[in-house]
């Protein structure tokens, strides 16, 4: 099982400055992650939250389940301890996404409290970010099984 | 339409530290901002929240019904860019308003996240502070229908 | 009466990395506070909440009710601006509370907003801070009363 | 009696950058400002002045004369230490105006000295931020009245 | 055995800015240090100087005694690195206090050398620092007897 | 056609700190990117170096290729403005990776000049994030090509 | 026609510090300028004040008059935002020089603002400085010209 | 001959904040001056302008003069290169004087140029600052003498 | 009665870098200051030593004496909050004397605990610096006298 | 004599982000450079490199040879202090050229190792700024020959 | 006559963090010191303290002795600037131990007040760092027997 | 085995900046190397170069030969991460060299990257560093044999 949580605004994907965040709306990143996630043998739970919360009680949800986190924490990268905190209590594989390269924009946006939990980071691939992600924690969790 | 959106603690406003914030109510500024709105030909929808994310959701309300923001973000000033990115998502005239003026004060009240994405700035006038900026959105709303 | 707040991701305590955080659940920490606060003759009002907005209100709650406050931010304590200026709405006793030392751990934990509302802090001294925290409060209630 | 001072630049408004600094030009301002002030019963001294020396001495003169100051203190916001002493002699009323956003443009604009004597700080509304500023002086003045 | 120890100046408690630092002497503060220690079953060695050597030497003494270590650093919190080193000699329980709560003062009493090397952190619970102090010593000692 | 090109030590891979940079040499790499970009109908070229001269001079063969490059900048991330001069020359699709997550090691790995160059950076999936990477280039070639 | 603009202190040229400033003085200066402006054409406006507001003064000239700008800031390089904004409202060629290598003296001479409306910038050539500058102010003329 | 320069707004002294900066007018300081000047067989100039330029003028008569220099520079103590490169061009002694420990005082008041030119620095004693200041350049003159 | 109080190595002073601190010697000082003193109708105490506890029980001394001080704090201007302390639990007139103008020297050298407590500060005048120092001192017990 | 060292990319010149570096090449440059060398009876040895050993080998022959040194540079600007040290061995006379005013990009790019050892520093001048170099090494070689 | 100093806790050698420090004790650096000492036809005078006081005086009894200085300054290596100064009174020769290697610690062990003042700086070298020390000042003062 | 290794410009040692860097050659410092190490029972390979690709191919020579390093990394001690990762990789013994004492020196030439992987540190005994290094390591190599 995979839990892919998405931090606040990316419910407006597709239609949020198009030009930067690209043109795939947040369901069309559920669906190709699920087509994905079914050839590489993994259940995902697909949630967005523009709630701190929201996302803290995800993940410890996840960490229940014992699955694997993929988190896209958008403008809660660079602000959240707690879910920084919340992803240090899992012992689960963890991989950091950003739709867009984050080292190229506002320096603001740059400093990661998630990424000091992630086991790896990718940003900047757009919506195919999802389906790398995947395919490393497909990867870990195979190696840990092993 | 425009949505007048009041961070946390602000529904204590009167009783909360009244020799810095002043001794009129939410509700009183909710009157005159009705009052002053139907002047100008505006109508309001005037909301308060402890919560980043309820925020959030107004901003995204704002933005599907093309209206204009006026937004004092109190304690999330400085800490969301959360926030910031559902403005940047909006097209919408923004003004920003402070009751106090935030840079009289301690040094971690200064930057806002919110700014970058204002058109307007106003602190320190207070309860007015609202009318002012209301007018401001009365300008702005009549130049785009120019 | 004295409201005792935990913050993001302490209802895991006592699974959560226990080499850091120690054994005890925050029930465990609830049974022994209650113990102690019925020996010094005060009421305690016990949460946890891994929102922001829900620590506020209950801020605002005990502000109301003219309680004591005994709080442990958790992951809100350095980015919090919202809880700081709920907390400085109060005149009431506040004592904050870390389960470890936050000075010995990364950089970012460090410099704490809550510290600036509270008239005590005491960190590092694990579930006992707790006891620690409301033997103070007893001692500032008593001498308001005095 | 209400001096609106500006500073350094301003004579070339309407001609200089328009796309940023808008196609009014200075006397338009006075002369909306003339109209305003004389609804609000105000007497108005509008100046402006390249010297940091000359705006210095019209404070000393609106200190002197016990009037209102409004002041757009341009590109001597940042660097002035000697005008924020001249605001600090003064115990009027005190309005800044910026007609662009400053906080969304280059970092070195953003301090302002003056925001230090300001009661409240306007910036990004345009010359209608000279109408808003006027508006807040007679309430201030207003309430001193009282 | 607890050493408790007390850094430079604290000789004057009580008449040294009584509103900062509370109207209790350091004669109180042993008196009442002693009948709890009692109570806690523990002996206690408690000590002021002003000068940095005698307290590195105290601290050598705990550790040859294998004391547990109460220290009260004050001017030499953020200043000592060789009080921080003795400290770290040491394998014994350690408990910094501070009277006042030090992030609320000037910034540069905020960061401690001190609690690099202590177990537990307690300040601005004023003289009642000490006691708290003595009972997570008397918690620490039994868990190691343990 | 894709250039991989790796930067200083990476020829110790397996052998160096395999804790940390995993146990795969750079021949198993290579051998894995062959076969994944015969898949994905792409050539490449791969190269390893020590000296910052030879990785610039692989750019600007890759430039003149219009060949898409993946590049593992190691040592030369954080210190070489000059391979991001070159890589600002390129037109072509430019992916970042590094075997480690940056983010959690010495603060001075993190600020990378290559990434101002590359459209995407994936960090801290080991030797499969040269797969992740030929999949992006082979996306972004395809959508240029469409 | 090229205005030539000195700031404060440079009257004093030849007779101030020579070891460091040069025995030319600044009427040597003019008359070498006067004699190559001859040669490429142009005529030329040179002054010198010690006064920001007169230096604004003149650049507001200069952009009514088309004329390119040679501009030694002297003393108000590294403080004058007003001066930069007088830069920034013209169209017209501007070159910067400086008579010392500012970079290899004290560190509060580097950041200059005036290089950032400036074309070019020369500095540590001494007196040719100013005739450097003025065959790249031809040039530049030159080039709009055709 | 000494001049005794005073910077801008200390015109307003003795009316100006007089907690902070006394009940003496620069009359009153000019008058208790020449007393003492005259006792210690020495001339005196001086003046007071809110104009930078005007007092890089003073200085720069004070060089031609051979006189010694006394400066107040309020508020372009911080902020003026251009008044402290007019004292380096000065090779008589210079005594800085402030009426207030600007030390205590907000920390943008700190860093003083001028302090870089002057051999005596004299702050916080108010209006006899002038008097210690000219007993101290009459030491240094009559040594130069010497 | 004035505490005249000497950090370390200044028992040195007319041998230790004369070209530095000058050729006086603290016993020249000392003599200069006692018949100084007796002018201005003042006693005395002068000391010398290179222990920060030393000079701390020197300054409760002149506490408890109500002395004035003068102090030279040397080495430990930049490093001492021990002594800053004492002098603040001092209500008496406290001064400030460096032989040194210490703000052209390296800048560890500037920023003075001491000078947060003291009401004047003298640098940069040589041994002459105790003799004005004295003066200060008589005026402010005189004013607190009247 | 005369050598003229070009950094890594700059052989790309002409075809590179021309926009920014300009149409001409690198040959182009070398040509109108032998041009005016010829004129100012200088011989040159112009070269470029990508790999800073070679920069350096070049510098110290020009070392050997005694001849001056125009250097551009690049990417080796702000991260070099292997080249820096390698000019600081030379005692010819040296100058550093940027094509493009580096004072106007990312402010990486802004302080120059290089400068702590050129004699003059020409940038923003395009291809200009190289003749511009030769004229001033042409002036301080005959000024050495004087 | 060679002074090897030793700061606080290094009495402690041996037996505090041995796997940091080492097992030699200081009884046995000062016995190998002394067969060395003896072999290089030097005396030595062997001390360690837990005071500033203390050491400094020391130095300066080094002085009077025109003695050579090894000191290890331990905790006060990056506090003591009156060490620093005391050294700067000595134009003996002076090499500063450290037993680790401080550049691998935590950052505040780094910036060394003594280094300003030593010819010489070994650290991370043990034990035998005293050694080394020793025979490089035999060097020193053997060239300026010379 | 020892490889001593030699960054860039160090082959102009006893020519460049002889009061900086002393007088001997490298080539008189090899001799002297490979006297000592016959003494001690050691082999070594002394190399110099300007490149640090060619430094880094030296560092894994020695890795694989499983020689100690002493390395005098010059102009790439503070800005070369990669020759920083290089002697990561190795298990052996490293002394840094410093001929001066870097830290008197510029403050850029203080924050060495090799002391994070170096066992010692050497700097400011000239050309005896060396020799001072060969007998660290051959106590180190001593003590593995051990």
């Amino acid at each position: 099982m995979v839990f892919i949580l998405n931090g606040p605004n990316l419910n407006l994907l597709g239609v949020r400055e198009p030009e930067l965040y690209g043109r795939d709306t947040l369901a069309d990143i559920e669906t190709s992650c699920r087509r994905l996630a079914s050839e590489l043998g993994l259940g995902i739970d697909f949630r967005q939250s523009n709630a701190e919360g929201d996302l803290i009680a995800s993940i410890q949800e996840a960490r229940a389940a014992g699955a694997g986190i993929i988190i896209n924490p958008a403008g809660f990268t660079t602000t959240s301890v707690a879910i920084l905190d919340a992803l240090l209590t899992c012992g689960c594989p963890i991989v950091e996404v950003h739709l867009t390269n984050i080292h190229r924009r506002e320096s603001f946006r740059t400093p990661s409290y998630v990424s000091l939990a992630a086991n790896g980071v990718i940003c900047g691939c757009g919506a195919q970010g999802y389906a790398l992600a995947l395919q490393h924690i497909a990867q870990l969790v195979e190696r840990r099984a092993a």
